[in-house]
């Protein structure tokens, strides 16, 4: 029966209840993590291949030495296996290093002090107020990269099928300091969004006031289904040169969650003259990635289809902890009306709505206790959730049996903050 | 017989012989690259056992499964062999992926948007018009970052045990928008200078007007030594720190010529304060790089101690190439009196001083003929040689047979040069 409906003593005999029930798990010594979206132990060996699958001997890649310097902007059978995943074709591929954060902080910078090809460094322009529209909840490392280039953070409310793109087409028309937009167009972190092919559309046929205005579009989850006949997302730098946009978008990717998240391959992609421009400045700063960690990668999964094989190894493991979840939160949350939270396809997370002003009690509570979740308001920039009611969960890391006791300390925590707040807006 | 005490009949059957030679060398579609500091394929094939010596279970490093998220400043046991080979403690080190030119590059650009740690922004500072000291002849990819950025570069006159420090610490204290120097200070890029004792106090007791000034100390060829009882630096971070200027240096260096070029591992050392700052933003810049492959270095060196081991090889492999051209420069140049050379007690180059206004015209005679050598003017600001004299010569990659070869076509090209402009001071 829902709080809502309860007499205040019935709650506050649930609520003694409740208490107890936490004071046992204070002296249980749990040590619980369910805030980052880590890859669990049995994920990362399917990819123990990877560490052993190159002999002494095997270090050249068609005419190139990987051992040896040169290739800023990756070996062709590496570009070919993200341009297959991608859909795009090689030469619209930059491969880097470890880690594709880096290579959109690296966008930002250089577009900053450099502007993004056809125009003056953004810090120069207008008053150097630079601003960004950012989807929320959204990731909060895209906020942060905003964050430490002093660039402004317009929130746009996230709905099922992407952003609001009737406020995103009207600002973008409105200033022309708007730069950019942060879009994880499938699987929306943490929400679980997919973005529909209107909304790709729309996204594509942007008349940004701004000449130079981009569309960081971090494909993190582009391979990540948790089950089968997966939803699929149109092709955003096909979409913007049909609409004569060719070079508004730049796509992210990585193996963070194919092969190891400590030791993978990562890229970007857009148009052959973003590309080009790109390699030029990449031409300045390094001496390039680690190209036999590419072969590595080339050799261990062949193709496409071996990366495409290897999501589904990955999916088996995933998939029963996100419906474990479900089970739970459906079980002890629903009855009670007290929350709602996403039921992803795909991705690495569930949004989770508490009760308002709840959110920074419950993840505080749960830290008490030896569960820690991502920080309340991690989604939102500036770490500021307007009704601290949202929650990140991310169920990848911990076992099932874990993610089981987590889930319980998460649920009793939250009963116990939303009779609180009950309890307040009765006096 | 010196070409300046011949009479010009002389000269000119010289020339002729010459231009014939040259003209075969034409025809011989020769293919030799002296242009890079590249290691050769039997340098290389000294780090193959790092391709295998992990196995499946290889994973963990002291509680970290580097196979996962985390550890954005590097593994503890990669710091500590950094540590051991710099002579400082493994919290002054910050390990980062391939490239050490990466973390050079991204210290001015972070430098530039947001200052070393305690100022402001340097391109926020003066009329934004940031400068650095360029000790010449010296390694164009510094310039070149610097050239990227808009920062203007004063050239500084090199000595054999370093720069001119009059001139430096006259110039340091006369202008606060001197941010910072570039230094390689054993066997400098291209001269093979070692800076002396007495050079690296005063640079450790700079009094620069610029409070946000920096040494940037790139100790490429710390440990590349040809030749046995090798040259000791002193510890610039150590001299910074007793002269009361503990964050004034950052040094730069890489296992690029030491395991692979394109697959090493980089890092940056410096003060514990000037690392905490560094690993502040890296925290906003990347998931981290790639932890297995310091583990694979850990694993293939064990300590130091097999780094050490490794360089000797390494040398065993260099040296001979050194000595070849020094043999063959000797005999076909010296008695001429038309150039000078460096005789390096380690590092990767040659430095060769042609007459003056005739190293472009040498460059470009021998890529007639197939032989790529570094673009004359590379080793100055703007890629001017104010005496168009200097080429650097990187005799690592080829086989000793090709240097043989380049070299024989290197000496025709200089003498056809040379006698060239002898003419011209006839006319």
């Amino acid at each position: 029966m829902e709080y809502s409906k309860l007499s205040k003593n019935k709650l506050e005999s649930i609520h003694n209840d409740l208490l107890a029930r936490y004071e046992r798990y204070k002296s249980m010594g749990l040590s619980l993590d369910m805030s980052r979206g880590k890859p669990g132990d049995e994920q990362l060996s399917l990819s123990k291949g990877l560490i052993t699958c190159l002999s002494e001997d095997e270090y050249i890649s068609g005419n190139i030495d990987c051992r040896n310097y040169g290739g800023i902007d990756g070996i062709p059978a590496m570009k070919k296996i993200f341009a297959d995943l991608l859909n795009i074709s090689p030469e619209q591929v930059v491969v880097g290093g470890n880690s594709s954060l880096a290579m959109m902080f690296d966008s930002i910078a250089v577009n900053m002090t450099h502007g993004p090809g056809e125009s003056e460094p953004w810090f120069r322009q207008g008053k150097g107020e630079v601003k960004f529209l950012c989807p929320v909840p959204g990731y909060d490392r895209h906020f942060s990269i905003c964050e430490y280039f002093g660039i402004q953070m317009i929130p746009v409310p996230m709905n099922s099928d992407g952003p609001d793109m009737d406020l995103i087409e009207r600002l973008a028309r409105l200033d022309s300091m708007i730069k950019g937009i942060w879009c994880v167009p499938l699987y929306s972190n943490p929400g679980g969004a997919i973005y529909s092919d209107e909304t790709i559309r729309r996204f594509a046929a942007l008349s940004p006031a701004a000449v130079d205005f981009r569309i960081y579009w971090d494909d993190a989850y582009h391979l990540h289904h948790l089950y089968a006949n997966p939803a699929k997302t149109l092709n955003i730098i096909d979409e913007c040169e049909k609409a004569g946009n060719p070079n508004m978008p730049y796509v992210f990717a990585s193996f963070s969650k194919i092969s190891f998240s400590g030791a993978a391959v990562a890229c970007v992609a857009s148009s052959v003259s973003n590309v080009e421009y790109i390699k030029k400045r990449l031409s300045y700063q390094t001496i390039g990635p680690d190209k036999i960690n590419q072969l590595r990668h080339v050799k261990f999964f062949r193709d496409a289809n071996g990366v495409i094989a290897q999501m589904k190894e990955h999916a088996k493991i995933l998939a029963p902890k996100f419906e474990l979840i479900h089970k739970i939160l459906e079980r002890e949350l629903l009855p009670l009306g007290i929350a709602k939270w996403s039921r992803p396809l795909g991705g690495y997370f569930i949004s989770f709505d508490a009760p308002p002003h709840t959110a920074e009690r419950i993840v505080a509570l749960c830290g008490a206790v030896g569960l820690t979740l991502t920080p309340a308001g991690a989604a939102y920039p500036y770490r500021k959730d307007p009704l601290d009611s949202n929650i990140r969960i991310a169920p990848s890391y911990p076992t099932l049996l874990e993610l089981e006791e987590a889930l319980d300390v998460f649920c009793v925590c939250v009963k116990i903050a939303a009779i609180e707040i009950l309890f307040a807006s009765l006096v």
